[in-house]
């Protein structure tokens, strides 16, 4: 009588701690119907080879081939499912002029739902191919494309957080492409977590509605305070941008006299399950408040480099406890992988390390102690993401999700510099977090179930 | 009776200059037996019909397939091929201790031929498969394993430029890794260019040597003065690092009272055929020099953000018309790809026009114009490295090699986010240079031999 749905055997990396990344050995991950990790057993412990024993030779047994390694799925925090359909071009503009020229006129075009299915079919199966196990989704203002984007991550196994955009404020929104009113922005919110609340009944990787205002200056006050009450209501995640530009920080001080920290808490949109994206210029206070709400940073650093003017300080918020996870912001950042956002978070946190001017002086050129390491990167997509949403996932420990990415590292037209059969371990984690490419993505799964394969 | 080898058809991007990418739509490309592109027709030209009904249905005709493009190959200006066994690791400490903690003991380690043989061949596929067509290494101070690198870049296609390291200053380097003396290094550096010229003789891609002073801290006076003698007597390519980070521009200031640029000059090593990594360091003089000698940089701006603390301004350098093209910096830079590195350099040249300190007002963090596009990243990774090699390479345009890159847009696994049937040109262009993987390089020529391919 087998008691666990699934059995692996492999070497896998998962985070200790910001700072850590813990090597498990050769370690048996035993995954219960729910999907979820029950037991994670090391050669030297007892039950290791009687458990061994019963499922070698099972179909639910997996053995890690030599040269593959298990990863935590990673947790994307910001995607823009739409922007899919323009990722990688008009980056040569600054972000209002972007989103009026560019982003809501595509944006619009989701009203359309047999051209939603195409694009959000493709990013959900992309995002899949590059390891993300968990999105946290914008979708667009419509109450139906927006469904469609949580039918088909439901579908397709994902576990996603989808947002209906809202975003009513008649001067800072085209008239083509915005709620109609307070009113209808709220009932279509209203009917849309309703929606994805049911259809998360029959989902087994989870599937959640996300309360999402586009960001303050798409809002009318009205509209941003019935939103952080229907948060409250519901008990949903929310959703939003803050502080991501020197323009969008210096319209929220002009419209209320205060960042947008304060201005999104006095509207009731600062909670645990709250994740904003960017927040570059939180000063102190803010990092506090972000603090004290349990509210997390979706740390976009592709996208930051285009649109943001500035390097958030991630080592420094991490030490005010603020909780930090990363993003690919598709399309305001070009990449759907984590593992590129990761490589671009510790490059960037370099940059601001080091400054990037060499006509200055070393002493004046940059904000000294601000590098992450890639293990910190690692933390951001994996375990900080977890955090962020308040879920158990991140980690491949006892009581998380099976959500996974089986990494080969030998893959024929992928494979990794390693030369010595032996290689430090810590070394092979760094080639794999700087080098691996989705080719190298063998298989994923979330929440126990196989999610995406490649051929052999 | 056929003239041309081979007859291409397709649509192809090339650089017209830094700042405009031609769209060549359905052109026909005619190589000759030397590998080179004797005639380029547009649909509109009088001979295109004629042309086509001569050769299509013939094996030497190739009409790419819906969705494919041909790039240029890439020219690699910097690229250690020894240090391809460490890439991804060691990133987190400054330029002076990574070279005597890990760079100078793994590459001590290519005394051994069998070791060398295996890195060598891997790194030669990897980058071909990246599509590098053109890449210049840095090797180690060992003649022979030196030398089998320039056989394997000849036996595998690539158009290799080739250097045997020169490090022979005992103050600067460690004693189980330097040549032994200031004779023993230039005859080894005048017989590995011999050797090489020999080798160039039956190979029909070019393979060239490069006299290869590592940087100046590693050489004493007399070999860097005796290094440029021989690249005056040989007329080779010259290659080394110049003013790369705070520690060494500071140290070639206090050794000599002077900037790297004029002291290399000083020895003969700034000629036309030079190219300088990373010169991060350089004022608007040693600019000049650089410019008045036709010496060229070689960019990396992934390896800058780890060890150059500051990012080259690539758009003023360009204003003073100085050569310049892309360096991988493998393993100061961790990826392979040019493509990354592109994408990089953009991404840098907007971290120091916007600035990096969020802390500061806008108008003291950064420095203005200073961005550049992608069109000119993807200049530097192509007609820029030609330039700066002086070779006819890195165009698709008449009496340049044909070294090209076939890129699949539509690659089951990598398909690219292009949703409308005629989408525009410059959008597919950008969404080429921002996400493709070395999955969607179809094929890779260089000098009109197919030197990579993947099954579909
Ligand atoms: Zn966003
Ligand atoms: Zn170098």
């Amino acid at each position: 009588m087998k008691k666990y749905m699934e059995v692996f055997q492999g070497t896998a990396f998962s985070s200790k701690s910001p700072k850590e990344v813990q090597i498990l050995k050769d370690h048996l991950f035993c995954v219960n119907n729910e999907g979820i990790i029950e037991k994670v057993v090391a050669p030297a412990d007892a039950d290791y080879q009687a458990l061994l024993a019963a499922y070698e030779g099972e179909e639910s047994f997996h053995r890690l081939a030599e040269g593959q390694y298990l990863l935590p799925g990673f947790v994307d925090l910001h995607v823009h499912a739409p922007q899919w359909a323009q990722s990688g071009t008009a980056l040569d503009i600054p972000l209002y002029d972007w989103l009026n020229t560019y982003t809501f006129p595509i944006e619009a075009k989701f009203s359309d739902l047999d051209f939603a299915k195409t694009v959000y079919n493709d990013v959900v199966s992309t995002l899949l191919a590059h390891g993300t196990t968990t999105a946290l989704y914008f979708a667009t203002v419509h109450k139906e494309a927006s469904l469609l984007l949580a039918e088909i991550c439901a579908k397709k196994g994902q576990r996603g957080l989808v947002g209906k955009v809202v975003m009513d404020n008649p001067e800072q929104t085209p008239s083509y492409y915005r709620d109609a009113d307070t009113q209808t922005a709220l009932a279509d919110t209203e009917e849309f977590i309703v929606a994805v609340k049911e259809l998360a009944k029959s989902t087994k990787q989870g599937v959640y509605p996300v309360v999402t205002p586009r960001f303050i200056p798409s809002c009318t006050d009205d509209t941003l305070k019935g939103l952080g009450k229907l948060a409250a209501k519901y008990d949903t995640h929310v959703q939003s941008h803050c502080s991501e530009s020197d323009w969008a920080h210096g319209y929220v001080k002009d419209r209320f006299g205060k960042h947008d920290a304060f201005a999104l808490h006095d509207f009731g949109l600062l909670r645990d399950k709250s994740v904003m994206a960017h927040c570059n210029f939180l000063d102190d206070h803010d990092a506090e408040l972000f603090a004290e709400t349990g509210t997390a940073v979706a740390h976009c650093p592709i996208s930051n480099a285009y649109f943001a003017n500035s390097v958030i300080p991630i080592a420094h918020f991490h030490s005010k406890d603020v909780e930090i996870g990363l993003g690919s912001d598709i399309s305001g950042g070009f990449s759907p992988s984590l593992f590129d956002n990761a490589r671009q978070a510790v490059i960037s946190s370099r940059m601001l390390e080091d400054g990037v001017n060499p006509a200055l002086p070393a002493e004046d050129r940059g904000v000294p102690q601000s590098r992450i390491t890639i293990n910190e990167a690692f933390y951001l997509a994996t375990a900080g993401g977890g955090e962020s949403l308040s879920l158990p996932i991140g980690r491949l420990q006892e009581n998380f999700a099976w959500d996974v990415q089986i990494i080969d590292t030998k893959t024929a037209a992928a494979k990794l510099p390693i030369f010595e059969a032996n290689e430090d371990l810590h070394d092979v984690f760094q080639k794999i977090m700087y080098l691996v490419r989705p080719e190298n993505i063998q298989e994923v799964w979330v929440q126990g179930e196989k999610v995406h394969s490649r051929q052999k």
